[in-house]
């Protein structure tokens, strides 16, 4: 059970560490949308993402009561620099565990924070079994990417200067969130529930990740029934965790297309001038596909990151 | 002869009608360029960039002497969008003369201000011969897009805002701008030397229109020995009023090639994440060819702009 007192404490104590992210808003998106948004600026975050929160959360505590000597996590994508970023704040070694497969850039952010890349086959098997091996040569933690109640806080900590931030005279009408594995989700709604409790979460997800609606509806943690998205950041399942306190404290989710997740992020990117990455556009596809549903609303929305291959995009 | 006062005063005319643009900073670029630089992000000004000012502050002072009932401008570019948004502002009708071969993103642009769109050549002589037709037929004022000390009084306000808002203890060593027309440029010098006079003013132009260091050396409006950029806002050439101003307070102008440009331009995307356009990468691209001479320097580089074309991007 993660409390309010746990995600006020996630926030002093990463403070010092992360940037106070701004709130934006854009007329012609409102316009375009019928809607008022609040887009919380993540992609602004340190190593480019909200994921530096959560990381943070978990490798100042394991530092702090002395838990072990060194960090370890699995990930090709930014939660791998959000734990490196951490543990050189803590001065302590950290050993990714990369697929070999992974572009060379994020190996090289990794390494440019100073943490040790170990190479694995790009498999989950293979990611797995690279942790354990770390974990059993050096003695370090693992640093999980969601299913971990000490990064869910870090994640929560996100909507709570959303909320603190937005400077608008009523709450929000509702909070809108991507979901991949489901730690920001899961954050953002307990973060809401504690401090805005009349205003919904919904989450955003990807026709072609669509797991998390599944598992929503059933109550198990479900597969996506195929794997194919340019949102590269929310492929992952959600854990029996996440999928809880979604269950309690999430009112819906609703999936997007890629294509509509692609004319969101062009649109952002054309109208408000700043970078994000694919996946933090489906919460605005999300509000751009079903217009009569947001009509007129206080919506805010976290912007989840801007770590994007300028090589490869989708326009 | 702009006095500090007409700056002042554009400042407080324009102020209600745009935004007053933040001023960012970067550890990675810093480190990168071996200089402590505050870019100010004129991308988020209304409509995309600093060119709003110099459209406001010329089209204000219109409407207010009653000058005349429309106003007209030649532009394919920011200047264009800036005049139709200034002149909905007053509730003025503008005309706006672009070349046929203008993309339509941009007469769309233009016509979404509610301004009108007059098709001609993409000839100069065209373009000014529109003009006069505009003004013979409906009385409309011309506003130039910078041989005009109205709109160089309002670009000036850029640099009024960078010096106020910077927040350091001591006085910027130097500030940067882009030169085209030396609109801006002049505008920048002017407010430098009145509010920062040990700050020294550098300008950056691409080395595919070379025009304004040519004429800054031999004291004459001299035109570029080739045109080809990627810097599309910088193809003009001075005026005699821009150049006089320069000449006086400008310290340098330096170019940079378009490979320089494109790779200063993806370090603000990538780092920043903000979108620039070219133009406004000029002025870091000189800062990291020649680190020597900028080593340990507070340095105030304006960012102009961030209309870009999503579909053709040199990276």
């Amino acid at each position: 059970m993660i409390s309010l007192k746990s995600i006020r404490d996630a926030h002093d104590r990463i403070r010092p560490h992360i940037h106070r992210t701004p709130v934006l808003t854009n007329q012609t998106i409102n316009q375009r949308a019928g809607a008022d948004l609040y887009f919380k600026c993540e992609n602004f975050q340190k190593i480019g993402a909200f994921k530096a929160r959560g990381g943070l959360n978990a490798v100042l505590q394991v530092a702090q009561n002395r838990e072990g000597t060194a960090i370890t996590t699995h990930s090709s994508g930014n939660h791998a620099q959000a734990v490196a970023y951490a543990a050189r704040q803590v001065g302590m070694p950290a050993y990714i565990v990369m697929p070999r497969t992974a572009p060379q850039v994020k190996k090289d952010a990794v390494r440019g924070y100073g943490a040790e890349v170990i190479e694995c086959e790009p498999t989950l098997e293979a990611r797995e079994q690279g942790v354990r091996d770390v974990m059993a040569q050096t003695g370090a933690v693992l640093v999980h990417p969601f299913d971990d109640d000490r990064v869910i806080a870090g994640q929560a900590t996100a909507a709570k200067e959303l909320i603190e931030d937005a400077g608008i005279d009523a709450p929000f009408d509702l909070i809108l969130a991507p979901v991949g594995g489901g730690g920001l989700l899961s954050g953002t709604a307990l973060t809401t529930h504690y401090l805005s409790p009349k205003t919904q979460v919904i989450a955003g997800e990807p026709e072609g990740a669509a797991d998390a609606v599944l598992s929503f509806r059933s109550g198990q943690v479900e597969k996506a029934p195929y794997i194919n998205t340019i949102a590269d950041g929310l492929m992952t399942t959600l854990s029996e965790r996440t999928l809880a306190i979604i269950r309690e404290h999430v009112a819906d989710i609703i999936t997007v297309s890629d294509p509509e997740i692609s004319a969101a992020m062009r649109l952002i990117w054309e109208r408000m001038k700043i970078i994000i990455e694919p996946s933090c556009a489906v919460p605005l596809a999300v509000v751009l596909k079903y217009p009569d549903r947001f009509a007129g609303q206080k919506v805010g929305i976290i912007l989840t990151g801007g770590n994007v291959d300028l090589g490869k995009l989708p326009f």
